[in-house]
């Protein structure tokens, strides 16, 4: 059982709308407006445990899961949805080892679910053109302890990619079908090329770049997420909901 | 670039709707309407390679996927869909050294695709109560080389979790409101619970149990998957589409 | 071509954001942020006109859709989206001569929908156990001159419907369930019956009791409608979107 | 309680797999499978009554609906599904004395459910270029009592329309923005347009003719509809389902 060390970080979980992303030190206090908690008292206790604040509220101190972590990063950027990533990563089929491309890196919400994937033994190289964000997703892959895993490069990659043999491509930006030729040259034989596009325009125009490039199995999905909700006599699909996100391209390098 | 060995499972490709996964054997013919490929001929190949069979067709040799071998497993049971994995891994925030109970193992194809993610350091454990059906997963976990981070039990899981302090269960089984108790007995603090379950009869039971028991942020999702056809003045979203698999329902759990 | 009259309704449409329903009265003016408009000047214009503001705003004078009126309608009570009402309309296969029965009455809004319909011939035979919502409704159905197409009662339907041989029942009603009996009763052989309902609870149980009574072709269906923003380069499902209004279920009334 | 006559079409119901539309005639018999009925037998009986075939099996009488008639249609064409013709109906705002313009007929299965919205005192102008679709319009409108609303024009839509200040113009055709600058000389002021379309290209170039033209109110939906099983323990929706018809492209003609 991992217990919570000085210089975690903890999610402190009040209720389903109230969470706070901090970081525990010995003497410190994270103040809200149900009171105070004392930090130091977390450092021994399992993660998961109550702790109970200064006017006698209860929060639980959980670890940060890399959802929580997206959620709480620090953005200048849309960030992608969780249903996305997890289909994104599936699709890319990665795992420990594999190199992997990214662009844009945007806030590092998708580079830390990579680097999270393919760590101990993977890497990935994720490509910003604008260092303000990139300074931002230092920040946040750094306190996710995943940097180690990961290699930010300043540089446009409509312009090429460095990196050969790569085992997938994975592109979160205005203009991905400029990126496609760049992408078959960096891609292993067999190797797996993904892009997240809002409009179907984009859609269209990465399409007709990787049927002129040697991919096969194109192919482009939506994903709609449901919340339901459940409780007695009031159970059926929430009210709001996200209507579109972005459509998802993927497909697989051949060699010729 | 990895090449094929002697030994290794290919995917060959002929077009987006015949693909076969065969085993590379030196002197060994695989046989299509397509007319035969020389298997021998692979061999020291890099994955994604051409190849021609004895009547002229051009397949391609692919490393096979997690998400092929979930395709082309032998199965005796229903098979979760991609979408449903990819969105199940991405809420369980499993990677490299995670512990993770599952139950039923099934055929196998959720196994294996817990068992890549939380290779080379963690361990699925695998519970099934039919015999039949463990054999199955077995051999479709073994040719996937992913028996080192697996272990399958023959055994009830509604009965009980042998495991303690497990980062995650995952449950895909017919009354999982029966083994609400044992998953909160079996998750470390903050640990992942996750259900998938195709009627809102078996959701209800299972959220009901859930909010007994020490868990937080209970959510059950239904996700919607369609393909969109690309193509210049054909682009819509498909005919054909699956209405529904199932929901997911995740939970966390605290410790009191 | 139909000219406007004093005493008519129009809606005064400024933007796909901003429209006012007015009735036209000579040295009446409307006043908006953006000027007023004399409503005397629109008497004898086609609906469709343009008219100026006193600063110089145009607005267009639209004779009033059944939708618009649903929109602009006093409610006091949850009112149904038009892809409900376009739906039951559609399943209930009534139009000019048939009777129907309707309940709750609410703020009118499907009312309005149904007497459009039946005209000039049938009629509706509308229950509501709220003094004051039917107060509203009448208004609504007054202002919108189909009350001669409509029956108007105050009564609980729970304990029993008055008409016979009806062609059609729908419900819109917190425990349909316990007027399928009495919708039996009301209907003719082959007549439509049809309910909305927002949780999977209530469908169960209405569900239940048609399955009780001698009805066919039990159909439950959740229209989902997406918005498209379409504009070059935007194009796609809007962001924003409804997640559920509610169920429909139809049956047919046999004679046994 | 209206009867069968001699020459009443009727819909014979056996289970919600199997229903059949046949004409009433004394001396006639019908043969399924399941035995024949004396079609005889039903004349003077309520629609909704039960027929017993002469194998036992228990057969009920019902009148056809639109829908019924637009399933059972003869079609050479691709015919809009229930949920479409719903929310256009719902849309275009007509109802008894409606004058529409709607291209191309088709089969009639439109044709028909317009006409029986806009009788007795409206009518449908409906084009068609290809003779031997409107031949099987024809047979199918007659057969359901609603020529007397209807006008079969034989002509091409995209070469203009001679009606003038018609309350709505609907189209259900490859081209439909050819026709935009027509729908615009024909429709009233205040009038509806409404287009449904297949591919995203089509909803593109419509709606950029609508905003060349004194649209307003241009909005594009696509309509999702679920069936859902309901039964004890296995409430779900279904697994099969239909991902796309279409889209529905509307807008409102204003006076310049």
């Amino acid at each position: 059982m991992s217990a919570i060390d000085e210089g975690d970080d903890v999610v402190l979980y009040l209720d389903n709308r109230r969470t706070y992303m901090v970081r525990v030190e010995a003497g410190k206090q994270f103040h809200t407006h149900k009171g105070f908690v004392e930090l130091g008292d977390l450092i021994g206790k399992p993660f998961g445990s109550p702790v109970v604040s200064s006017l006698g509220a209860s929060f639980y101190a959980l670890r940060p899961l890399i959802r929580d972590r997206i959620i709480k990063t620090e953005r200048r950027t849309q960030v992608l949805y969780p249903k996305d990533i997890g289909y994104l990563l599936q699709q890319l089929d990665i795992s420990s080892g594999s190199r992997v491309v990214e662009a844009g890196t945007g806030s590092g919400a998708l580079t830390m679910a990579l680097a999270d994937s393919v760590r101990p033994e993977g890497r990935i190289y994720s490509y910003e053109i604008n260092p303000a964000f990139q300074a931002v997703a230092r920040g946040n892959i750094e306190r996710a302890s995943l940097m180690a895993y990961v290699e930010l490069k300043e540089g446009d990659v409509t312009e090429g990619i460095e990196e050969k043999n790569v085992d997938a491509v994975v592109l979160d930006l205005a203009t991905p079908w400029i990126v496609v030729p760049h992408a078959s040259d960096a891609l292993a034989g067999g190797g797996i090329f993904a892009s997240f596009s809002p409009t179907i325009e984009q859609v269209m125009k990465t399409v007709a770049a990787l049927r002129e490039h040697p991919f096969i199995e194109v192919d482009t999905v939506e994903l709609i997420l449901r919340h339901i909700t459940v409780a007695e006599n009031r159970t059926r699909p929430q009210t709001q909901m996200l209507g579109h996100s972005g459509y998802i391209t993927t497909s697989r390098k051949i060699l010729k």
